[in-house]
């Protein structure tokens, strides 16, 4: 909640093409499948015939996805960068290029562009992903993030969401609404700032859920472990919605009903802890936070005993006949219909 | 000027994923190399081992690119897509696939959203490409258009702006300088409408420079007139941002010099005539103009008979030596430095 004391160029001083000159200056490529980056009239890949490409774009609106009172510019970077490459990795892939569309208005300078660049280049560095094209322009007001990634899966290797067959086991990685209750807590100290800009923030003790709002990671571990064990989802997809919306994705496109388990549902002990101070229920926060970049996938039964033991993965639940419906089993063992009021833009 | 008399449904009635199927309902994939489209985490491709992908990014930003006073919705639309395509065709290439990103204030009905959606399907239907993906989602204020477009060329087919060679002539498509005209003329009307409501535009006999400012066309007829004379230009990039800007990316890239004939340079009447109401050099509109979507593309000396009777080509100058630097050579003989006034972003 700080300003940081850096040096402010004013974008009029480097013009459009200046700017994209510097951010784009130190771009060394990786892939092989990169054949062009930057500076052309598109990017070039090239695809192995045994791969398809995978590719997809994410909107990232200063007002609507975040909040630059409280959320760093290098995180907002990152962020942007991992929430595409969450949805490669939910195809079973590797993400390899991105493009990066910037819309700010003159009300930020050089540096605060670069900040946001240099937190997507983090995320390329750490997920071996080439930087290989974008657009640079200026808002009326605020700032707006378009990011595409470009991603490979081998043809045999990808997953859908339609997928999923009657029987197969619902599982979740990591724990859920943990980035939910992140939001929250830095809501609640920018109200308090708002009221008394010399109270330092009270945030002791929340650095996990913290870290999962502001720096989120893709579960690229769990991808390959599951290929390790020789286990391959028969439907998978990413949470960014929030757990009951993605199941209920997972359920039509795959023709299904689902029995979830309230209590199996991954949730940790500080997002439970801080859902508690705010008086949510936890399993609502896990149901509907959204935004936790964990993978929910389904799997044969077969493939049980491989993976009933296996580090950051949860059973939670398994795939119906259609006609049994979308049901959440409470832990009182009441089954009720699962609602998803997962976050859709327009409602808010 | 006038507003369309129709429905008006909330955002909100819909919702995100309402919206999103209200608007993909109807998509009809084409291309065999989409193998997946709207409807998982990301769009699925397959490319063939003899093509290269391409992929591009370009943002339309209200107040920045477009304003909504006198700009069509399902114009704009159309154009978002043609700028892409563009880029795709100045590879050589062929656009295959779109992703289309949209961010709009609940100040946008649900129907202003299907008619820039209107435009992009028409675009695509005329170009022959699919929708495989998007992002749909609220903005504070304003409306903001992200379009990725994926397209495809042979590998032996593609052209880079960097292997220009000494010799070569310089030759462009069409006329230039309109599309700036067709803005200016826009431009001022709605000043005139601004003064008085119930004052008609006076838009008589100015169509091609509105249609070229409003619904643009890329230029694939040339380069399949192009393949069938077996000609491969040596180097391509397509005029976005003025004749000038692209002519020293051209050489910049390629490390060269060139001399550009000023009375060789295509400008329509309409945009002469209309330069000069507006007290402006149309040689100052063809270098600067911008948005013009026409080809830049460099020939060898030995296809000059091939080309110089074609329709819709103008050679214009030729490239020189790096150490001759970029010169323009003006009807009266004189020799001067090529400067670019082309659109900046930033310095507008």
């Amino acid at each position: 909640m700080s300003k940081q004391n850096i040096p402010r160029t004013e974008l009029s001083e480097l013009g459009e093409f200046g700017l994209i000159d510097q951010l784009t200056k130190n771009i060394k490529l990786k892939n092989k499948s990169t054949i062009k980056g930057v500076g052309d009239d598109t990017a070039v890949i090239e695809k192995n015939r045994n791969k398809y490409t995978l590719v997809t774009t994410d909107l990232l609106i200063e007002g609507v996805h975040f909040d630059l009172t409280y959320y760093p510019l290098k995180h907002l970077g990152y962020k942007a960068a991992i929430v595409n490459f969450s949805d490669i990795i939910a195809m079973n892939g590797k993400p390899e290029q991105i493009i990066i569309g910037i819309s700010v208005s003159n009300r930020f300078s050089v540096e605060a562009i670069e900040e946001i660049y240099s937190g997507i280049y983090l995320a390329c560095e750490k997920y071996n992903v080439d930087v290989v094209g974008g657009d640079t322009t200026s808002s009326v007001s605020g700032l707006f993030i378009a990011i595409t990634v470009i991603g490979e899966v081998d043809k045999k290797d990808i997953i859908f969401r339609s997928t999923a067959k009657k029987g197969d086991l619902l599982c979740v990685t990591g724990d859920l609404g943990a980035a939910y209750m992140g939001l929250l807590l830095l809501e609640r100290e920018k109200q308090v700032f708002k009221v008394d800009p010399k109270m330092q923030p009270d945030l002791t003790g929340n650095d996990y859920i913290l870290e999962q709002q502001l720096k989120p990671e893709i579960r690229i571990d769990i991808i390959e472990k599951l290929k390790e064990h020789n286990i391959k989802p028969t439907s998978m997809i990413d949470i960014s919605d929030g757990l009951a919306s993605e199941i209920k994705h997972l359920c039509k496109d795959s023709n299904l009903g689902c029995n979830l388990y309230e209590d199996k549902i991954p949730i940790d002990i500080t997002t439970a802890s801080v859902a508690e101070e705010f008086k949510i229920d936890p399993t609502t926060a896990a149901l509907n936070g959204g935004e936790d970049y964990e993978l929910l996938f389904t799997i044969n039964q077969n493939d049980y005993e491989k993976i009933k033991d296996m580090e950051g993965i949860s059973i939670i639940g398994h795939m119906t006949d259609k006609s049994e419906g979308e049901n959440l089993i409470t832990r009182s063992g009441t089954s009720v219909q699962l609602k998803a009021q997962g976050w859709e833009a327009f409602k808010k």
